[in-house]
């Protein structure tokens, strides 16, 4: 598979360009019996629509999803989920510098040395549009999750040197700023240094944080479909992450065995953790606690400054770039990183149903 | 598959557990005509190999590999690679303490509530000898990568608080340190402080950086293939691994647009980036530059001070580990980090094989 | 995945049911720069439309295909294509009895029983409909094999008891009569032989044959993906299959090894076969000769006959089915087969393409 | 993946060569809980085993199963299952004739094409002995899917012309005669007609018949991954498999739908049918009744009269091949083929057990 399908169970095909006539997916694997409507749908797409504040692009599109299979009175039927969003705002213009130049930070270069040829019309597939897709899946697969008590909560955890403190954390403030940070204060923050970059015709770099809670325990294969494996992969397969770290992250180099070993007691009948340093995995198992991924994404490579860079024909210009461009990817990627942690979690909670053989009796004799 | 598998073209196929009759892997999809011999593999396995210094366990395994199959007149004919290694050192001891109770840390925890049992010597499947399979399989890889000039290089960047600094690192020095690091002074003072934590009877983290050089232009699927997602599900599937950076890793959050891209220029006819803050990938895909991988490990969660935990039976105890256990995971999974690298970039760069009809066509029309 | 993901490299995941909004499929993996138009595509979606003979049903479907993504400036980009079908034709109308009742012959019992309801209209997601996205990315994965000098031809071998004899098979009477049989005589008898079953309310089986020239020898791998074994499964998962042959088929169970053995020939610098009794495959691996397969199609199941069968509601009861159907599967299925086959050898051609260093090495070091 | 793995969830990997040291096989994704012993799986390897009677090769293998991992005390673990069986009987002897020539009816010349050379030493991996891993890893699966009720038997229903009627079928026969044929007197009859062709020097094809029953409704994905459709290229990836028929098979060609289908009746509270030339499926999906599988097996391409071909060099020569061959492969391809459907079975089975929610919640709800 050439690398637009992801999941093995739940396995989600996403297509579509920036600028083509739409993009989609195709969920293969759904569950029989889930209610769902393109509301459940058009909710979470909603959240990733640009044009909302003065830090998110202009483009008004409409980004409404269609459900055109798999789903038969309100509920899934077991065969593939098509969902489609048509593009309407495609003005034509001239894309004539972009399509014969590289711009820095983009995979336009790539892109012609691997396929000789690309689609240059607004980053084509390398678009943050291509999200739509994964949104979309993503809606569906937290609908499964939540039949099950599985709930996720992305936010914007970093914004620059503006950083969301363990203790500042107040989840009932993510949706009360644009930005999509726990905290009101240091949105302001965040929002006045967002203000003084876009002035510079610069970009920032932010920090997307995941906490998904209700995993039972056990999900997440030994070796490499590790649970947290899965969702490393998962999350840095979203555009501009550079890094992703789970539970205590890169500060375990630092750490001490004493101090990073998360000690178990018993809460009634229930095993438990003290701590959680471990982010909610153990041996690549979730282990009962909350799981805590957090992701790092890169400043927005388009900026307005004027950038050295080549041409298709190997010769070396300097290039403006013009357009619609956010400031900075966070804000706008919570919801694409909730989505691709509820797609991952469900495949690998479908896959661990068949781990023993008292589940499959529990199925086929009961 | 139950994630013992990993790739999609060259497939490896671990397994064995640490106390049981032995550990292998079998390779499907390796290309016909590389010399390979056991000689070649077994290197890389004697960099993983216990017993080597004072830094890690007395545990004296040859870890003789053996090919199976695969292999005829000394090379490789395309069927499935079977490498075995039997396990010499499996001394009956009471495994009474662990068998019943949870180290914290630990998956046992996890697996008992997973598969309703587990098999409690010496970690079972999640020991460190899970990876033998891995090194045996990154060895036949990386021989392949080489006949197609590219090579990598994996060592311990940081242990503790202290890292080799950027302009410090010298690769030659990587194999003159029983800790793998690039600096001989950096391993000195890395080796007081690990005798330090291990007369308190504790454990320390460490950071793996791998540099991958001669990737082609274009290696990695746009989307959930990308070079730098897959790379991140490989090496974070290394058991304790808990986080991992491409490029400036974590730093992108601080950072901004004008300092983080990376300009292209032209170095005679080549097309070439100036600086690699992206870590040698764009839009997923390999961009010329050298690929930086860097892996966090958390401490060795095996630690022989006296740990609160709870038993099988949820009551809670008091536990002392004993036995054999390093003080520190990074330095002996260097090698480890090399395969896991070694196998996607493989895997990825056959599939990109049939990226463009160009290519088909020089195979099968000339 | 659940099973509407086929292929490995060249991957294609179909969508859509018999009377919802429409039908597709996504193709991922598709080689870069082959040129695409709709045309190409619709061409082969006409040879399955219904409406354009007595022996099809009447239902008036333009079927007419749209690109919605994965081709730019006439040419494939090696991102996800995505091809639609949108339905015209769903007449509201009460499916009562179909509703309530399990037609014999029909999955209407296993979708109950597997998923817990299904949808009932026009036979759902098992419709003859659900292979409109099968042909869609046949006629692209016919287009790719044309480009490496491979070309296929389906045709029905055998109506009933009216076989066309090997030595009577003329290609170029395919597509002069309304039975795509290579034999205009035998499609005239076939005819006769329809509207008498017709006039009984009765319906007829089918053989579809497929050959396919100028595959490179050495395509399939060994093992579980054998050519014939992956034909087998992709010809097998057309709805009414109950039969697939290579070459010589059931026939070699009454045959000797000194008959059915291929001698090997030299003609010219080429290695030939003096017969083809293998059917274009050895060991699973093509040999150079035409790939010759064969189906067997089931009598449509429905038929205007009063039937005994069960309800929902397990109340025995004579059920009479109304609408359109074709009394026959097979000539509808030519396009069907041809696509399937196309698919298939597409993606072990292009998996065959990593199999040996010398081709890794004409595209990395050329 | 190159073909040598198989299943999806429950996942089989085979390695080995005929002359090698050894074959095997790894099992990924067996539940956990299962009772696995070596005598388990030596049970089935024994009814492969060659030099049991005049009409199997006098090669003298113990094969010896060992399990290398995946079981501790007694039960399968969850994790990969490695059996191995090491290759006693390698007599180092010239092979030169057969190294140099293309043998008619083998894969040695497909062999030299796609990889560039082969292991010619007793056809290498494309050799019986291959099967070995197949026939351990289906012990594995029949062993589980008899927890839940589910038994397969296989025998040669026909040799030569010789063919056991449905009505003289009787299973209890089928361990009674060397050729594993539910009918003694068809199988005296059988080896008549062997030793006539033995005695000139020929081979003899055959048909294999495997019923399955105990199967839930609903087994089965609808379209590429029908029950039908998987059991189809399990089955025919079998060396020397030519044709693959479910139910009525090609029969269904000359048969009428008033004919062939099945009608729907209740006894007491259950769904069933009053026939079932469906054999066992309907839209690909398990419907209840018993599932009828047949494959026909070309004759032994190895026979000892003097045969036209071509060399290495591509000179046209007349070869007669020595050493042990048997003169029919069916009877011994028994097990193998009960193997390849008791992989299939379980893995689209499990599969099965995530297809509606009410399983999930089934499995993490109570």
């Amino acid at each position: 598979m050439a690398g637009s399908i992801y999941g093995k169970l739940f396995t989600v095909t996403t297509w579509g360009e920036s600028h083509g006539k739409g993009l989609g997916v195709v969920i293969d694997g759904c569950p029989a019996g889930i209610a769902l409507s393109e509301e459940d749908i058009q909710i979470y797409l909603d959240r990733r629509k640009p044009g909302q504040n003065k830090f998110t692009t202009k483009r008004n599109e409409g980004d409404k999803v269609s459900i055109l299979s798999g789903v038969f009175e309100g509920k899934t039927t077991g065969t593939p989920i098509s969902l489609v969003v048509m593009n309407e705002d495609q003005k034509s213009k001239d894309y004539g510098s972009i399509a014969e130049s590289y711009r820095p930070g983009h995979a336009d270069y790539c892109f012609d040395e691997k396929y000789g040829f690309r689609d240059y019309r607004g980053g084509g597939r390398s678009s943050g549009r291509e999200t739509i897709g994964r949104v979309a899946a993503g809606a569906v697969a937290a609908k499964v999750l939540k039949e099950l008590g599985i709930t996720l909560t992305a936010y914007t955890r970093a914004i620059g040197t503006i950083k969301v403190a363990d203790d500042a954390i107040d989840l009932n403030m993510v949706n009360q700023n644009p930005l999509y940070m726990p905290n009101n204060t240091c949105a302001a923050d965040a929002a006045a240094y967002l203000n003084e970059m876009m002035e510079k015709k610069d970009s920032v770099g932010s920090m997307v944080e995941c906490i998904i809670t209700g995993v039972p325990v056990g999900v997440g294969e030994p070796v490499f479909d590790k649970l947290d494996a899965r969702l490393a992969q998962a999350v840095m397969s979203i555009g501009a992450v550079k890094a992703i770290e789970i539970g205590d992250g890169t500060a375990v180099v630092s750490s001490i065995g004493s101090d990073n070993n998360d000690n178990f007691y018993m809460d009634g009948d229930t095993v438990k953790k003290r701590t959680n340093h471990s982010g909610g995995t153990l041996g690549g198992m979730s282990d009962g606690s909350p799981i805590l991924i957090r992701a790092s994404f890169k400043p927005t490579p388009s900026i307005f400054q004027a950038q050295d860079t080549v041409t298709r024909a190997h010769e070396e210009i300097v290039m403006e770039i013009k357009g619609r461009h956010d400031p900075i990817i966070g804000p706008r990627a919570v919801v694409v990183v909730e989505s691709m942690c509820a797609i991952t979690v469900l495949d690998l909670l479908m896959q661990n149903a068949t781990a023993k053989l008292d589940n499959l009796k529990r199925i086929y004799r009961s």
